[in-house]
């Protein structure tokens, strides 16, 4: 078929004639209703495709986090159980009046997270109470004070307290708790204050009001805590011990691809998924697709701190401390970061490969204790239960720093200066091991880098300790429970 | 003064009599008054303390940043407008009714920038439009229906379109765009279709509550847009700009530190600011204190398209690959945060003065070339006119960067591997010049992490320059104007 596109304003043909002349044949022109047909049929084309392609990306999303189904649902759920109430309401009373308040609350306060929806909800009962008291105030007063003045202290305190109010949301203390809160201070005191009642009908209704609120909260609350939940010290939580296994999962694979002799790393798309993980950690992805996870954990930590006791987090469960190893997370990939920017600029030097083999046990041994430490420490989070090896573990990667250390001083002699004692004879052989100092750096920066990244996971295990002394971690079922983490320096190459 | 903690619950003092023995003479225990009144000045005295700090931090953020309180002025000023219209309406009125929603339409609209409150204005009035039309169909129907049916028909239409709305909030493409308009959509739609009104008298209702809505959005916009406007574009467009030249500093700053023979660099608090810049484009800093920069430039970004055209950016300015730029920064930013750990661990092997000394020269122009870059970059994006000099300088340090290269090649025959032909008094001199390999590796770290970040600099350079050709920049004010800015490949080392 001929697409709309295809078709040129004045369609003509260009028939090649046996004579070797060109004859042109003007084509009729299409009909306006024919064009506007075209037109429209690819308008609606491009838009039901639009639609389409919008549904299987929901669809995907769905199927890849049931849990937002389920987010949304129960957000359906509440909203249809208290509009059917002020439906109920609205049907013997006319007008509904303030059943609407109930609605309102619904909507705006069900957030994902159990922390976030009670952050919501207990934000907005105190700052309803709050600024309803203080707008009631300032109605008497201004209607006390005359019809003349009325206007003018109803103006200025709306104007004082709505500025304070919205500056206050700047300051960080604020903002990370009662953010949402002073917005409805805002509303509430503005509303209260203005409104044109008499001080005893506006009391009765403000009651009214608080009482819809509160109704719309506790059905939130109820709904969000007992229809699968989902809490945010949780979700922080697991993610803190997957960007764990992450980076482990990262660090494995590019070592052993570095080191590995015949280049033949599996390089199916999973490997490489897997080995990419560090960038979740390092949020270099961060787009406006997904909000970043720096800030998301940030978040969650706010919210987590106003759940109630849950799944073994108490109420003061230090959710800050999981922030500090998030910190930590992310300074050791930036490592990993750096370590992959080697790998591009590797050296194909006939002296390197002996180099290479030389620090390769030492480099893949500080490898897989430095991972093993981040899958002990993922699990050490997981089950917040200390890991009774983690002590040795961090010994074992800590000599094996050491042992690089010793293996790479004695490289000069052997590699690349000789000692004045040698015969002659072994002149030949000196001469092709000698490797200019150009060609060893790529592999030097890689095994220094290497150094660094162990210190940094040092970091790490200090972060997980601090949290174990803060919530009392007990041992795991091992039979060594009395072993005391210890944390040797790494001493500097 | 005897401070109420000092005081134990009994208390007694212990008097050395001459002849030896202790006489011990019970005091008058403190009053119940007494106590309670010591207890209340405390807690008083504690409140005001922490009333006191929290007025000092607030100055303080009022005094360094002003645009603050102008924001915190504005929302008062729109506020104080719509609700003394308000009052006076409903001083005739008696009831004020939906007037009442022009005051909620400024609180929860007017946001900081004027993309962020154009956001919420459009979405605010298009999701009612279209929530307020959607439900006025199921009313209908529900109500032709029979009373039956009615609350059957709201219950389930309620679930659906409140369940489906929420999900899409997890979508990125409406989340960037629509996320507040979902949350109105599903107010709008419930409030319309469970009110207990006849199908004529909630068209009328309807009427007048967008109309309020939309008075209260004007007067958001146009507060927002011609009072000490706050353009979310603007800020991005500085923070973009800012962050070079931090970079730039922070690069200066360790290269000279680390090449500085007497190591007298000015220690001052200033310049450890400065040399720590590159931590803000890091986001390493990230607290909960203060959102965190690449999700503040995401959400800036976001704002920034609903602007109208301001002080030279057009409606279609290109911001998106401002977020682009800014992930180059990063990336370039995690090179400076490995080159700041190489220096912890310097060595102080005699030979290391002598290499140091050597490559000291190609470092340090490569580092100027390299910050000269970052500030042109930040000097071309800040005035949106395109560098003259831009190709002069990348051409510089490439070229300063294969210097260096052949120069640490240059290095095994001077200083490492002495040949064969040596006459035998050389060999002492030889011998105090060897430096063992695992001595270099600080230095040449360094050295390969400096090298590797003039990449990522040509990665920035891109970045800017594709800037340049969206938005089609002019060449400033230099008598050169036809250089074509070339990035040669930088060869590895």
């Amino acid at each position: 078929m001929v697409n709309e596109k295809d078709v040129p304003e004045n369609l003509e043909w260009n028939i090649n004639v046996r004579d070797g002349t060109k004859q042109v044949v003007a084509v009729p022109e299409l009909r306006l209703v024919d064009k506007a047909w075209l037109q429209l049929k690819s308008v609606v084309g491009g838009l039901i495709l639009k639609v389409w392609r919008f549904l299987v990306k929901a669809w995907n999303l769905g199927v890849a986090e049931p849990k937002k189904i389920i987010h949304a649902m129960k957000v359906g759920l509440a909203l249809t159980i208290v509009s059917l109430c002020y439906y109920l309401r609205s049907m013997y009373e006319g007008v509904g009046g303030n059943a609407m308040w109930a609605v309102m609350t619904v909507v705006v306060v069900f957030e994902s997270s159990v922390g976030a929806t009670l952050y919501k909800s207990i934000n907005r009962v105190a700052a309803t109470s709050l600024a309803g008291s203080l707008g009631l105030g300032v109605h008497w007063i201004s209607y006390k004070s005359g019809e003349k003045f009325e206007p003018i202290i109803i103006g200025i305190s709306v104007f004082f307290l709505a500025s304070a109010a919205t500056f206050s949301r700047f300051i960080s203390s604020v903002k990370s708790r009662f953010d949402y809160g002073a917005v409805i201070f805002i509303l509430t005191f503005t509303l209260v204050s203005v409104s044109g009642y008499r001080v005893n009908e506006i009391s009765e209704l403000a009651f009214q009001r608080l009482l819809t609120i509160f109704i719309g909260t506790s059905f939130c609350i109820l709904i969000s805590i007992f229809f699968y939940p989902t809490w945010a010290g949780a979700e922080l939580h697991r993610l803190i011990y997957q960007n764990l296994e992450k980076l482990a999962d990262s660090l494995d694979g590019y070592v052993i691809r570095y080191f590995d002799d015949n280049g033949n790393v599996a390089e199916d798309s999973n490997h490489n998924k897997a080995i990419k993980g560090y960038k979740y950690v390092l949020d270099s992805k961060a787009t406006e697709d997904n909000l970043v996870i720096i800030v998301a954990s940030t978040f969650q930590a706010n919210f987590a701190r106003w759940e109630p006791a849950h799944g073994g987090f108490n109420f003061y469960h230090p959710w800050k401390q999981y922030l500090k190893i998030g910190a930590s997370l992310r300074s050791s990939a930036y490592c990993i970061e750096a370590l992959r920017g080697c790998m591009d600029s590797e050296s194909q030097a006939p002296g390197i490969w002996y180099l290479k083999k030389h620090v390769s046990n030492a480099c893949k041994t500080i490898n897989k204790s430095s991972s093993d430490i981040l899958r002990e420490l993922a699990i050490t989070v997981k089950t917040m239960t200390k890991s009774s090896k983690m002590g040795l573990l961090v010994q074992e990667m800590n000599t094996a720093v050491q042992k690089l250390q010793i293996s790479l001083k004695s490289i000069p002699s052997c590699l690349i200066a000789p000692t004045s004692e040698e015969t002659a004879d072994e002149a030949p052989f000196r001469k092709t091991c000698i490797t200019p100092l150009v060609e060893v750096i790529p592999l030097t920066t890689f095994v220094s880098l290497l150094i660094e990244n162990a210190a940094r996971i040092n970091g790490i295990v200090d972060a997980v300790n601090e949290l174990a002394v803060m919530v009392d971690m007990k041992h795991g079922s091992s039979k060594k429970t009395n072993t005391v983490i210890t944390l040797p320096q790494i001493p500097k190459p």
